[in-house]
């Protein structure tokens, strides 16, 4: 069976960590098809990686089976997990990294990666990525049942991902991630701010909804609906991160 | 029908956009296979997609698919667009992204991207790489023909590049392109230094033509045909972009 | 034959260059498999380049194919080399980049590359891994065997590799390269460290031996066996290297 294994890691693409996995991966399963989402999450940034993660399989085939590692807590006794999340198999730390995927699934199962015979002979104290998440993964590819892995477990680890607030008056979003181009992604759906008379405000600062970044004056904060459906703030043809100082956390807010 | 079909954007490589691409291409065209030209183009530069672009494709094989996304007119009334051009098939916006390919090829045709049916059920107002051309370009892979896509149209978008210009006593050219060495390359094809007694200029400073790097001096700004077989000003295992200050558009003279 | 080419480069993701040196390849061996290792070794960094190699190969598939361009000398007499270092392949210019695989391979065979027919018809001055080394990697992986590119040669240029000195009471060895995390890994392999009432000194600074990351206090810097089995510096969910101002070639010293 040749399935696809898709890779998500904080890993950088400087080094020969990835190249490692790969490699570990294309021993055991060499016809598994390997795909990068990306190797550029910030160093140990569990929200970025589950955000990121998330977006990411809900475009990928059905079938491909994700090894995300963002692992801070490597070589201690957090758990290793590997799971199907509706029509995905997801593998990583249970350290929240798991947990929007996980979230969003109406039907998961979820095993604990105590079966040493899954893994590498040798396993190193700083990198499980490559000494067992890579060969869990491909084992998976190659028709291994979830439950050889190990015990199956119901909970997991969660991260506080706020959601939105509904007040009197308002409704308080919050920006969740920021990308390539400095658009600031928020937690409130696109449906949200469908109505007439709302007003929208960043940093206490009235922001228009428009419906394409073109309609922005040049350096105007807009936002509109973006690709995930969600709300996000934009700068036409430059950074609202960097032109307005918007950081993840910052709060937006929509006001009947 | 098994198909390579190269992607080249603006995404940069930290976010799920590029992933998210790959996964439509993935579903609708399962066996086709995935080569990534480059995500790092700056964002919104078009100069930079469009030099980088025609540059990568002379060394694709023949019938790769290439989809190009460098777009700041996403969501606005600007055209998409697929094309034949000579061996290879290029898809994008109509902005000028793909008028250096399309003008170097002696046999090109255009269709405007308008059948529905090829893009996918929904489209975002933001991310039309994803969306339309993505399908699009599975379906070309797929075997759909040119014409089924849209109508066929025959002027496109053209970038304003400089070409040299030939004086009494000289021949001007600028600076096209800088790469990740700090090479500067110019518009000047490499036959026009090959004369004796010719003087090159870059910023008012007499530079030396050299056939290697190595022959260059600690620090020295020097001038050689580059791989692309234009001229380039260069610096021995350094950056001439930053030792020179040296940016595109800079003026670079031959002088008889 | 299928077989994979591994790339390793400092050519950056930003332009076109690996996609040519791609092209080529598919052009002549469209079945091979292709590999990136990396291509953001700093630019003409041949100890970054030569350790990144090594320890990538040590995990890629048996008859991997890699082709490593770091090559500052390109244009001049410096040769190129293509060599078989136990079950792997490597090509790339005979300037220590290839030294420390070879090094470590018990058995290798290495052939400078002269048969000008396994070239490109046209090599430029400045692009010998898209002219040359690229059609050799894909007619090696099309089962040319070493000896059609060029002579047997026995020697091969090195890098000056610290090696760890043995003194009276200490050991004395250096920081060989900092990964993407800032982690400083030593050439002092992990059996070194083991023994009781040891102590490690960076920077004449005491350093605890931990066994994993999370052990350290914030900013604290630890050392422990990372991966590639050597000790290395490391702080807790932050960067050694710049928050203890560690760089490539610091003392690293055990007293027993």
């Amino acid at each position: 069976m040749a399935r696809r294994i898709a890779l998500l890691s904080d890993f950088g693409t400087s080094g020969w960590y990835v190249a490692a996995m790969k490699g570990v991966i294309m021993q055991l399963a060499p016809r598994a098809q390997l795909l990068d989402i990306t190797h550029d999450i910030p160093p140990q940034d569990l929200v970025a990686g589950a955000w990121t993660l998330a977006e990411a399989v809900r475009w990928l085939p059905p079938q491909t089976i994700v090894v995300a590692v963002v692992d801070p807590g490597v070589g201690t006794s957090r758990h290793l997990l590997a799971a199907r999340a509706d029509q995905h198999w997801v593998i990583g730390p249970d350290n929240g990294l798991l947990a929007l995927v996980l979230d969003r699934a109406s039907r998961r199962s979820i095993v604990r990666l105590e079966n040493r015979r899954g893994w590498l002979p040798t396993v190193s104290g700083t990198f499980h990525g490559r000494d067992i998440m890579a060969p869990v993964a491909a084992r998976l590819a190659l028709g291994r049942s979830l439950a050889w892995f190990g015990p199956s477990v119901t909970t997991y680890e969660r991260l506080a991902w706020p959601v939105p607030i509904h007040r009197a008056n308002r409704i308080e979003g919050r920006v969740m991630i920021l990308d390539h181009f400095g658009n600031a992604i928020t937690n409130l759906p696109g449906a949200m701010v469908r109505r007439p008379r709302q007003r929208l405000f960043v940093h206490r600062k009235r922001v228009r909804v428009v419906s394409s970044y073109e309609e922005g004056l040049p350096g105007e904060l807009i936002a509109m609906i973006g690709s995930s459906g969600l709300l996000e703030c934009a700068v036409r043809n430059g950074s609202a991160a960097a032109l307005h100082q918007i950081q993840r956390g910052d709060r937006v807010s929509i006001v009947a």
